[in-house]
């Protein structure tokens, strides 16, 4: 009797003060921090939908889908204002090759989480017939009643945005940089009324931060930071969606959308925490769903465009 | 833009006073129980390996697989003698008719939830070519210290069972009763020195308790409790595995194996907490590997047997 895929995977892991009991047990243990909340997230990447391994344009190597599994995750933490702590990881691998895949696969997990201080706490090991799926559930702390939320945005925000966005599909959207540094130091410093990270589009992810806040939102589209991979993007599609078309609906930025009170905002820009890159790019009002403000200064309605990783692709 | 099949999901949510933000923000908020550690463990289950659906023997529900992904996590906690508290939920559906298994598998996750009183806390749900992915991620609570584990049996140990053995995938497999309140029963009044559930076979899961202990461990085969599955099975396959190879290697039981100490294991057997049926099959002895007591009372090799979630089906 061996088990000698998980015991290489115990051997790698670090041992960490904020496990009560190692990795390898039927659970792990966890000693929660002091007057923290717990937070905690899941998602699960699967071969094909998320990814394509192997090489070529579009592939990608099992380090790569662990980095952006670990971080997808992190990145829904940095959008709660929560501090990383521990992850655990369920992964189906393919029969074939599974144990190299699984072993490059856990590399690129354990790389990030040790780039954000959380440790691997335990996990779960199958194979099958089909394609790589891997789960990882994070798990965070934060101060009673401090994490961010989606539904608390106010007339009279601005909307404020980490770094860049579109074209996350030229290489970006694999190693995704979850902004946790940068949402713990801005939650220390400045009220944040509601918060969502940026995974299936700009546009599309600030409609569901205000919907669930039962007001509108609006975007000056000449304010929204457009990466570079935007341009490369449309410039290699001519006819195709223009820069700002990717910026609003490409996702998987990972980068965070904040609702905060304006003067607020104004203090955040001027302050920029971190290094950070940081726009205000349009505010809440009263109302319902998405709008976007003409160059005379009226709103009109913009269709929130992204992902939706569900029974149809494209929401419109 | 409709997330439709997710607001059907939240609406189906009761509200919780463990949970900070309700479901359906990036992440899930709890309030972690005082004094307590954080127990946490995560399992997944795939089509085709764990479970295949659709009418007819051997086959199931979604709402089957929904009831098991809850409950095979609900025994990993009990082998810590963990109380359940939350769990998250990822799962990646079939792009055909993937909203109608969703909506069952989730009434079966839900079922098991309210059953042990766990709060589902959030997840995330993605849609492909392929067959049904679940993951579920089960978070528990246990004073410091107390976690069972599975590296504490020592010699002079006797090995204490919950429950029959074998047969189980003649259906009992599908709805797997985790021991959890009669863990907690156990470890209120009774040092238990080491604990693992049954998942992949009786005599597998022991060996492994064995090996993380560095210790041997011994079953006397008359004394394992054979449960009726395993006679029926037998019976249905003339010249296959007796029904003591079966209770030994089948698995899937979700029973627990505790190591205790003799006195300790006597005092529990004659009291018998919440009902619950229990035997003494064995001990633990210095050395290592796994052991059958013969009946001149000496000790010979025991294979330990079991389904081995590898590339490779069967341990030897």
């Amino acid at each position: 009797m061996e088990d000698t895929f998980v015991d290489w995977l115990l051997a790698r892991l670090p041992t960490d003060g904020r496990l009560e009991v190692p990795p390898g047990d039927d659970a792990a243990v966890l000693r929660p921090p002091a007057m923290r909340r717990t937070v905690v997230t899941t998602d699960m990447l699967a071969e094909g939908v998320d990814f394509l391994l192997g090489d070529g344009p579009g592939r990608c190597r099992p380090r790569d889908v662990g980095r952006k599994a670990m971080a997808v995750n992190l990145s829904d933490l940095a959008a709660m204002a929560a501090r990383p702590e521990a992850a655990v990881v369920a992964v189906t691998l393919p029969r074939d090759d599974g144990e190299a895949i699984g072993r490059e696969l856990f590399e690129g997990l354990l790389e990030v989480a040790t780039a954000f201080d959380v440790t691997l706490a335990g996990g779960d090991t199958n194979a099958w017939e089909g394609g790589l799926v891997v789960s990882v559930t994070a798990i965070g702390s934060v101060p009673p009643g401090r994490a961010w939320r989606r539904d608390g945005a106010r007339p009279g925000d601005a909307i404020v945005v980490t770094g860049r966005f579109g074209g996350s599909l030229l290489g970006r959207h694999l190693s995704p940089r979850p902004r946790c540094r940068e949402a713990i130091a801005i939650a220390e410093r400045f009220p944040v009324h509601a918060a969502i990270d940026v995974s299936d589009g700009l546009s599309l992810d600030l409609a569901r931060l205000a919907r669930a806040s039962g007001v509108a939102a609006w975007i000056a589209p000449e304010e929204v930071p457009i990466h570079d991979d935007a341009f490369r993007a449309a410039a290699a599609e001519p006819g195709g969606r223009t820069p700002i078309e990717r910026a609003l609906g490409d996702g998987e930025d990972f980068e965070l959308v904040l609702a905060m009170p304006a003067d607020a905002a104004e203090e955040l820009l001027a302050a920029a925490p971190d290094g950070v890159e940081l726009a205000k790019i349009g505010g809440i009002v009263a109302g319902e769903g998405l709008k976007q403000q003409r160059p005379d200064g009226s709103l009109a309605t913009l269709p929130a465009t992204g992902f939706l990783h569900r029974f149809d692709e494209e929401a419109g």
